[in-house]
């Protein structure tokens, strides 16, 4: 029986006949040859339908997916780093895979990569110490990619510390920390990290008001003692680290300085500072007082801070303009005032973040309790700061701005704006958090175009390059916060819901939900993959990660040795698979142990791990990496060691012993260790005031909290 | 212009007219109404075959997009628990969409899930310590299930700790560790953790051997004084604990101990141990002996350990047949031997693993260095012992069995077999490590069916349920060791790649690479997802998860306050969106603060956070969450705290003050405080002997090990 023609036109009956020729290859129809790299022929015999019913998919899930599956071995284009939130580290993400490729170490040590386990990665997190007080967390937020010419360079990546007010160098050359600086100024921040163009300045803009230096004043004189501050650190491209006496801060009115973005282009030069709590609200909910979330929320406007950086930076380097606070040049108010460095301007109404067009003519400010995007001009706010045209002064004699001149105009975009990312052709996206979704909406027309729900509950997004002098378009995360039921129950801790939404088309259209296993990222940015130039291995062998540099103990293979030093026993070890030589050790109990360990190898992945059983070093010793380590073997005995890396069909022989020999007539017997205790179990509840008291054994040291 | 017709029977035309239709959708052709939840419409308007040529997309990687790809909200059919090696964790993956669902802490404190920071899951972290010194990482290895008659039961998970020789018990009812138990028995482990049939026991064998129970002897006394055991760790259901009173151990011969796995069935009762290293090799690459990798690499055959663990359990029991070692019931090998309760066989050479067969009637032992799959009856092995029909003791004593009498027969797989999984229907996969590849082969008849390569080195393989006594099969995941060029660089340390394969058609077919992003995970298990019952709240509100009962402190809306008892100033704070109650807590430079907080939300993903700046304390807040934290505030000044997960649109508002004062006349003035420390920049290289020393200053205490 023949079927009436076809209704498409020639070229899509070519097309089609491609496609059924793919769906006959589904269907099972014989294939070529045997198994192939991707084990195909037999093992693909569902056709397309098929698969699609028993999978659940319909049409536009088969459109999502093949446009984030990536086979083995294809890399994806994009690469996202995102914050880790609580967990204190960042997040290495391919896009549109949705994979997440890395999680690097920056405020808490973590030993898979021996970031904080014996090795020199202890000094880079003893530099971010303060008060004597180990600190082994951070509340980092917002990541930010070196910038060369207000594009992401693809050499650098900066971090904050929320929690403990400072913030991080990670180098892109082997995604490792390499520097964390902690300011001592502030207390908290937010604002931060933020770069200016070019990298001159990384800035971390403090959140919550206290004095500055540390240092106790009664929250009575919040208006005249707590202050905020924004902190310019120097970067020196050429060393990779932050140069701290090149850096410089200033003092600012106890607003909550909220987020940061730095102008570029026509408004290099400037940055700006979102910030709410006008109010001067402080809680007080066991004290007769509105709790700070309705105190902070009365008033209509609160300030957008409005600072030229690079006239800041050279009276800061003026004599007799700075104070010197925690060791840091800081500008006092009243020079910022009488140096014309800090501007106001109204935004409404506690919002959440200053978002720069990619030229750099305008700003946007999203509502959070407004359900406006509000657009400001660079040009009419430097116009009336040229003209020093000011509204009104705030009550530190802060120049205000008129709002009305200074805004291009509002778009009502939704509710709960919070951010926004800019794709190109004068349009950005933003987030809306109480609404669940995200607008895509023109900049340059001041107008809505549509918009995608999201689950649930967005933050901050992401879109390619999106903050940067040229955006990508094409690809959007939303990092929503509350996940729900989008995922296999996991207990009452949920993982947030990263949502990647393809923003290419006519149509938004979302394409996949990653969850997070780990973390609570805040802020992202995605850069185009072929920027990143990482190394494979450290070359040649016996780089040591942290100075950069060849170590002067590198261990060359046929130049093992242990030698007996005044300070101790210093060993010089080399790994290969798959052994290491020495693998025994021989030292006394109460030796300090010196290890030098060099992987010798240069293939890539050929990864070692290093470890001494129950003394708690722990080495990741990629190829060509050389660590240094000490400790005190204080416990008599014979203690396993072995590369915890699977490194060869050999890993599990390549091991060895550290044997202490206890001190004269003082060894224990074997077998005579007295059994280590035991954790409450249900029942045995600990009595109140039972809780580990600080200075009780067994409580560990460093991850609680100011035991001594 | 007619066409032929289609050169396909009816049934095939139907489908494919469902097939064009499904293509006419993604060809763009008129969509219906407008966005729809997945933002479908012209948003998918590439026809399928222009977005697979846009993609670089062959049919294979459509069937495998199709086959893994997940819509929002839909849950994976399957969960995969994976170990985190050196990270200390363990991982929850969803397939097939290979989605990580959650990293679970164990042995490495980890701030997001405010494990081991600062609250009573310090007291589960200290009950892992030995020798009073901090262990603040784990090299977690093998996960296993809890099993009710063999099969998984969904409702706890066990894990163990290589490095340190320990295990730990999670609870699936909140995916959350709730014990750490260190025999102290052991200096290392790797035949752990495993569960015989009914999770009587946790099984923990050793690895490296040493004198039992920690204390010095001389290597050169390896084959008198070092020891192996295997421990069995009683499980109290009901409790949800280790019983550690109820627990024994065996005392083994020093040849290294390396996976166990439990009889089921008709094997039910018996426990098997793979070992290596009959050669007794110690190693000595600086001291003139071969390295251990080709010392324990010279004879044809190690031993397989049998025994009979419920008979072993009743000999435990017994007066006089156990020796007290580090506080536990260990049965010395002499009274084994009396007792009947080890049996050693051949096996083939260097192996790894022992997988026991689903029925329970066969193990298989992989052979590693040796080609072959060795296929052991149990039924054979258990008429040997039965007659007591020896073919020879080892120099300690144990009887040796005929291994041609014990066998089924041999398999040769390929090169480097490791790790055996069921799949049913007497199939098996194994995983050929130095072919990287995976061998599809059937027990029953001793023979190959097919391979599938990997990329690379993979090491073990987890099919669905496959070590239980009713495997799935349906999925493979291979976790290869080497990833080196399948994912965009990130630097010299590489993800490991996990690749899942479809075994459930004649071919198998690769899937889907993920990448591990941290950590090494060793071994998994993959459970169906409807087996777990996890909550999604604590409830009602003030359950402390350590105790997992209700709270003493428990705080209800209303009754927060604070108290200044003898102790301490206690505050007993309430959480809920948005505010904290009391946000302002005042005490005097010295005091121990006592937090008791309860979230008492019961919405769903309503989780705070809570952390005091520079204190190091942090909490997560669950819905329905008590916990108890306590710390010295002794540094004065003004110290914010806040909420750090972005539970609210003024989440950032959730937030108060610690106010310290200082003691009378000691305070520094706001200012003062001096310039926190420096890391050294590149290019100051610390001089040798200069890493640092412990007992210096800044050095942090606890993940620097040993410091003192």
């Amino acid at each position: 029986m023949r079927h009436s023609p076809l209704p498409f036109p020639l070229h899509h009956r070519r097309r089609l006949a491609r496609a059924l020729a793919a769906i006959a290859l589904l269907s099972g129809a014989a294939c070529n040859s045997g198994p192939n790299e991707d084990g195909g022929g037999a093992g693909v015999s569902a056709s397309l339908n098929d698969l699609m019913k028993e999978r659940g998919l319909d049409e536009s899930n088969v459109s999502a997916a093949l446009k984030t599956y990536t086979p083995t071995g294809v890399h994806d284009p994009y690469i996202m780093f995102a914050s880790g939130g609580q967990s204190g580290q960042v997040l290495v993400i391919g896009i549109p895979s949705m994979r997440i490729l890395k999680y690097i170490a920056v405020f808490t040590p973590e030993p898979w990569q021996g970031y904080g386990y014996g090795d020199e990665t202890n000094t880079i997190l003893a530099a971010g110490q303060r008060d004597g007080r180990t600190l082994s967390w951070g509340d980092s937020h917002h990541p930010a990619l070196s910038e060369t010419n207000g594009d992401y360079d693809g050499q650098f990546l900066f971090i904050n510390d929320k929690a403990n007010a400072r913030i991080a160098v990670i180098d892109l050359k082997d995604f490792a920390t390499k520097q964390i600086v902690m300011s001592g100024l502030i207390q908290s921040d937010h604002g931060g990290t933020f770069v200016t163009p070019n990298t001159e300045y990384v800035v971390e803009g403090a959140q919550y008001p206290a004095p500055l230096g540390g240092g106790y004043a009664p929250i009575e004189r919040y208006a005249e003692d707590y202050k905020g501050a924004v902190i310019f650190w120097k970067f020196d491209r050429e060393k990779g680290r932050i140069d701290r006496a090149k850096s410089f801060a200033m003092e600012l009115p106890p607003y909550m300085q909220d987020l940061t973005d730095a102008g570029k282009l026509v408004s290099d030069g400037w940055v700006f500072l979102n910030s709410l709590n006008t109010e001067l609200s402080i809680g007080g909910t066991l004290e007769g007082r509105p709790p700070l979330e309705s105190g902070a929320s009365q008033n209509d406007m609160d300030y957008m801070h409005i600072i030229p950086w690079r006239r800041a930076a050279e009276v800061a380097g003026m004599a007799g303009k700075t104070k010197e606070i925690a060791g840091m040049r800081v500008i006092p108010l009243d020079v910022s005032l009488s140096e014309g460095l800090l501007y106001f301007v109204g935004e409404p109404k506690s919002p959440h973040g200053v978002d720069v067009t990619p030229d750099g003519s305008q700003m946007v400010v999203a509502g959070k309790l407004d359900t406006h995007g509000t657009v400001y001009s660079f040009a009419k706010i430097k116009a009336q700061i040229d003209q020093k045209k000011f509204e009104a002064k705030d009550r530190y004699g802060v120049p205000i701005l008129s709002f009305k001149d200074s805004i291009d105009g509002q778009v009502e975009l939704g509710l709960g704006p919070l951010h926004t990312q800019y794709i190109g052709d004068g349009m950005a996206l933003t987030s809306l958090f109480l609404e669940s979704a995200v607008v895509r909406w023109s900049v340059k027309d001041l107008k809505v175009i549509d918009k995608i729900p999201v689950h649930y509950n967005v933050g901050h997004i992401a879109a390619a390059e999106g903050d940067t002098v040229s955006p990508d378009g094409k690809y959007l995360v939303a990092m929503n916060k509350w996940a729900i039921d989008r995922f296999q129950p996991v207990g009452p801790l949920l993982p947030q819901n990263f949502q990647l939404v393809d923003v290419s088309g006519s149509q938004m259209q979302l394409l996949y939900d990653m969850p997070l296993p780990l973390g609570e990222p805040h802020y992202a940015q995605i850069i185009k993959a072929d920027k990143l130039h990482p190394e494979d291995i450290y070359k040649p062998a016996g780089v040591n990660p942290v100075t950069a540099q060849h170590d002067p103990d590198t261990v060359t293979a046929g130049k093992e040795r242990i030698e007996r030093r005044a300070d101790g026993v210093h060993v010089f070890m080399s790994a290969v698979r798959s052994h290491f030589t020495p693998d025994i050790i021989r030292v006394k109990e109460g030796d300090t142990v010196h290890l030098h360990i060099t992987n010798v190898e240069q293939a890539h992945d050929a990864t070692h791990g290093f470890t001494i059983d129950l003394y708690n070093v722990h080495q990741s010793l990629e190829p060509g990496k050389h660590v240094n380590a000490s400790f005190v073997a204080d416990v008599p005995g014979v203690f396993p060691m072995y590369c915890t890396e699977f490194c060869s069909a050999l890993h599990l022989e390549m091991a060895g012993y550290l044997l202490v020999e206890p001190k004269e007539g003082g060894a224990p017997a074997p077998g005579v260790a007295p059994a280590p205790g035991d954790a409450p179990a249900p029942g045995d509840a600990p009595a109140p005031g039972d809780a580990p008291a600080p200075g009780d054994a067994p409580t560990p040291d460093a991850p609680a909290p100011g035991s001594e």
